[in-house]
């Protein structure tokens, strides 16, 4: 596995594969890897010749009060668990190869930003957005790979790429759970074991939401008993439980098309999402 | 010489071009060729083994008291003056397969978009990276070319294309000017005779300034006399005449780098642009 940190090593790399006929699948990540982001692996290996993964805590994504600084990072750990996975290269820039200092640029998108997260993190979006938009022109994948776990976000990059034009195909991978249905997260190791259990009743919620709804019991009755436990559950502070038509995230009433039931919450300064897609 | 509408007729063009290994030069327009787009094939064709020209009158970029629909246009005009300077495809795609109408999605460049023609026509500048940004993403191309008569539009291009590592080389090429000094444009057409004689006052005040500056007299001075010449000259309406440094358009007090001394006027009902760079 090639480990490359300059913006002109990764172009001459792909620019490499691509004169040999080879595709080029991305999945872009902040690292501290998981079964997660490894299952975005799988998917790109599936759909491209070679697999590159970018591995970038990218700072123009964190709010000034949100947790940049103590954004777990180990890079050594990434790189093993990334070559078993067979990844074909890992591009890691330094911040400074990112944004050199005189940076004026940036990509929005309106409107499906500025609910759920994009509503509590102001700013996230354009960031996110932005830093693809840099990583896409640099890798020129045909691929990407994104996970379903940041649904707005699937949601949002898809819309970007869309409305840009971007040459690449953008695939989403289902979330990986932990046994006890836990969402897998880099920032879930900074749950202490009480946290840990508390936080079980995010994804517990959203479980007995789309049981509910099988039993034909009606979504807003669900989702304020959901509301309510979570409420109730020490140490645990609800930011938001929604649903909403996806990928359009506008406001969802009745359930034609498909639907987004997402949660965001504070375990102790852990901030912890997930979210499940029912079909209507 | 291929003529093309579709988004996705023009991926394969290029495509296949590539394939056989040759490189792309591209010339973005807004049609109603003069000399001047014609002089950005050449500067194309210098760089590139096949040029393709975009011919598309982009709304985005037209405030909404602005003259989008009076705008010149003549596609089969526009098609024998390409075809007869060299041009190997035209690109000349329709509103909606531009914007199918759901487009969130801008690339907005700070700063730099605030002053001279931005701070005159907002969102206009917005209009101008989203839309480029979008036929870089569908052409693909290796060289891209722009005419220095938009030269605030020249640095912002050439910031973006830096900020978001887009893959394409940016050249600028210089000023065509008619014998008489007016800078070429499609909406000189729209000039009445009368007019068209009143407009001159704004490149003989740049000329003039330039002289002067050879001749060590201040730049301020003639600035401000070059404004009241202008401002005097009856039907003729100005807009700004400043000197920014170039290409970062801060305030320039003194000479030392790049100077930009940049005009725009209301002439009637039709809006000029022109300028000149003096080196320090």
């Amino acid at each position: 596995m090639k480990k490359i940190a300059k913006i002109s090593e990764v172009r001459k790399y792909v620019k490499n594969m691509k004169q040999k006929g080879k595709t080029v699948g991305f999945v872009p990540t902040m690292g501290y890897l998981h079964e997660g982001h490894l299952s975005l692996v799988d998917v790109a290996k599936a759909h491209a010749d070679v697999v590159v993964m970018s591995i970038f805590v990218n700072p123009t994504q964190f709010g000034p009060n949100e947790d940049f600084d103590s954004y777990p990072r180990n890079i050594e750990r990434d790189e093993s668990l990334a070559q078993r996975r067979g990844v074909d290269a890992i591009f890691y820039p330094e911040v400074l190869e990112m944004y050199p200092g005189n940076d004026l640029t940036w990509v929005t998108v309106d409107k499906i930003t500025n609910v759920l997260c994009g509503a509590k993190r102001e700013g996230h979006f354009k960031g996110v957005t932005t830093v693809v938009t840099k990583l896409f022109n640099i890798v020129q994948p045909d691929v990407a790979v994104f996970g379903q776990k940041d649904a707005q976000q699937a949601a949002v990059i898809t819309q970007m790429v869309n409305d840009l034009n971007m040459p690449v195909k953008i695939k989403i991978a289902p979330i990986v759970r932990e046994k006890d249905g836990l969402a897998m997260s880099s920032r879930n190791v900074r749950l202490s074991d009480d946290q840990r259990q508390k936080a079980l009743v995010l994804s517990r919620s959203l479980f007995s939401i789309e049981n509910g709804l099988k039993n034909g019991r009606p979504l807003l009755e669900m989702i304020n008993e959901a509301k309510n436990e979570i409420i109730l559950t020490d140490g645990v502070e609800l930011e938001y439980l929604e649903a909403r038509s996806y990928p359009g995230l506008e406001p969802a009433i009745d359930l034609n098309g498909s639907c987004l039931i997402a949660v965001a919450a504070r375990v102790g300064d852990v901030r912890l999402i997930d979210n499940i897609i029912v079909i209507g």
